[in-house]
């Protein structure tokens, strides 16, 4: 990677959110000067008493970035009023959506030069100025949004933030961004939100059973109704879109489980391929791992010898699963480890004694 | 609550995957003699190695009690079987499903007087006797059905077993339980594949964007899909009727999407009031939270002594957020803790010299 472009400082956060506040920190301890704007100034001063820049007014003529992370209604507005009130600043935003705000500052006829969207994919189930974390956005994505008109100065002045605060730069058109989110943030959670709504007829009684499948599924339910309704609000036409073709698949589900096992298995793969897609947690590849398979002889207690001697290696193991030979009278223990740690449990199970080999699919 | 009934003892399980062989762990672990049976030998030597009992048939005429677990489409089949081997044991079985595989039995003629479903509300994304564990019901629901034919010593027998394995007793008729269970269990696994599936066309920069969030709402969707087949095949009647409600309530929301904020906020509100209604992980009930409000002088450095005061007083703080007086220079910080602690903090606070009053709302 190409050394890191500077950050144009002093930096401007307006918006002393969870998200900006958290902006504030991780570029004051990267080691550049912020200082914070709110509507609401004593959240400006708890975010700059949690260490993310000084609640004082800058120069504006000398502000060389400006981070605005309000609500998604306001988006527009204070990214345009930011372009005046700071005439050399490069000025960008950490918005869910950034198609409908780019299209409304072009309405508005603002020169965009100086403009740059972007949207780190982080968040947090607290919110407010004391939710403010440095780390918020370590090994995250963060999507920088380039537009024609943009300068390219000013594409590298937000690829610099990102850097700064140490996420993974993805470079994406704003229309496919917002298609993107569509499908794997704001779809999802209209879907738990669609689940959840469903329990509040339900007596105590049914609510007692239920596990942690449902708790999972409806978390994000559980977030804040006024700010989801504006995310959604403005990418209403992609995700109307995204809303009819989830129709069409609920209906072929209720066609499978109608019409019998191989439709509804068939239809179950699918959903399980799709959970084998997302990328590890923090974008890295999910972990490869390595099977391994050791037989066990029918001798006494040659499984309890087995799990000792796995036990002692003390390698991380992730599944383990029992296979038998129908036709000796040996099983097979078979056993998932990461990759890379598979040929060193291999030598010390053969050193301990055990019939090991790879698996062969 | 009465002293728990001993459970007639010896004990087979049938079946050494994940759940028979824990309920063979638990109860070895309060004391009684549990036999393991599988249809692959090898399972039930490795429950046996990991604590579940003896892999060893027990004396068909001693058995007390059967514990049949093994996947939702054989169970009519095993539970039958077990009722003729067995010929004083009580059965029961821990199934998914509790009517149809009844409605089987009773279809087969089979008296069903020593027999009682039950359901652990209890399970791992591991499968196989090694992942056995002795506390998996710890605390969990476990919803004993009964039904006209069986007889009050087998309905003790069965609930002995939910306490000598530390769960949670529900009692619940076996068509209300299916009802429930298709609303908290049956239909959040649909539906998060119905969302893991959509991520199958999508491309790798699309799903590079993916959080927290849909990684929630799908891990489950990464179940064994032929074992879900059977459960939900084994309820497909009432989940047909859940899907065509779902598809209902989907349009309404399609509806409140493309119609504004006031519809798309109150859909929201009702999904977040679903989230609010399950109860506490274990069962429990939700921790009653209680809000503290202090008030910020206008004084240097107010908030940092604040926060090194609420620090010190040791007490766990769930929420903190500030609110301003636009006709005053202060601000003020509520604090949601426990109920209980409540009144310490603010006396700790008071103390120091803050103002501190319980919240209104």
């Amino acid at each position: 990677m190409a050394r890191a472009a500077a950050v144009p400082q002093p930096v401007v956060v307006v918006g002393a959110g969870m998200v900006g506040s958290s902006v504030g920190c991780a570029l004051t301890e990267a080691g550049f000067r912020v200082h914070l704007e709110d509507a609401v100034p004593t959240h400006a001063q708890v975010a700059a008493s949690l260490g993310a820049g000084v609640a004082e007014p800058a120069d504006p003529d000398a502000v060389g970035l400006v981070v605005v992370a309000v609500p998604p209604r306001l988006l527009a507005d204070v990214v345009a009023d930011a372009l005046q009130r700071f005439p050399r600043a490069v000025v960008t935003d950490v918005g869910s959506v950034k198609s409908r705000p780019l299209a409304e500052l072009e309405r508005r006829g603002v020169d965009l030069g100086r403009y740059v969207g972007s949207h780190p994919m982080a968040g947090s189930h607290r919110a407010g100025p004391v939710a403010a974390d440095p780390f918020l956005f370590l090994d995250r994505t963060w999507v920088v949004c380039e537009h024609p008109s943009a300068r390219p100065e000013a594409v590298a002045a937000v690829e610099a933030l990102v850097q700064a605060c140490r996420a993974r730069l993805v470079r994406m058109d704003p229309v496919e961004h917002d298609a993107a989110v569509a499908r794997v943030s704001h779809l999802p959670h209209l879907v738990s939100s669609l689940v959840a709504g469903g329990l509040t007829d339900l007596p105590p009684e049914h609510l007692a059973l239920a596990g942690q499948g449902v708790r999972d599924v409806t978390r994000i339910a559980g977030g804040d109704p006024r700010l989801w309704e504006q995310i959604v609000g403005m990418n209403a036409d992609v995700i109307s879109v995204e809303l009819q073709s989830l129709q069409r698949r609920l209906e072929r589900l209720r066609e499978a489980v109608e019409s019998g096992p191989e439709a509804l298995v068939a239809w179950l793969e699918q959903g399980r391929e799709g959970t084998r897609r997302i990328p590890g947690k923090h974008g890295g590849a999910h972990t490869e791992w390595s099977r391994l398979v050791v037989e066990i002889p029918d001798a006494p207690n040659a499984l309890g010898r087995l799990f000792t001697d796995i036990g002692d290696a003390g390698l991380n193991v992730e599944d383990i699963t029992i296979e038998h030979d129908p036709t000796r009278r040996v099983g097979y223990l078979s056993l998932d480890v990461e990759a890379e740690v598979q040929p060193t449990l291999a030598a010390l199970l053969s050193d301990a004694g055990w019939s090991v080999e790879p698996a062969t699919d």
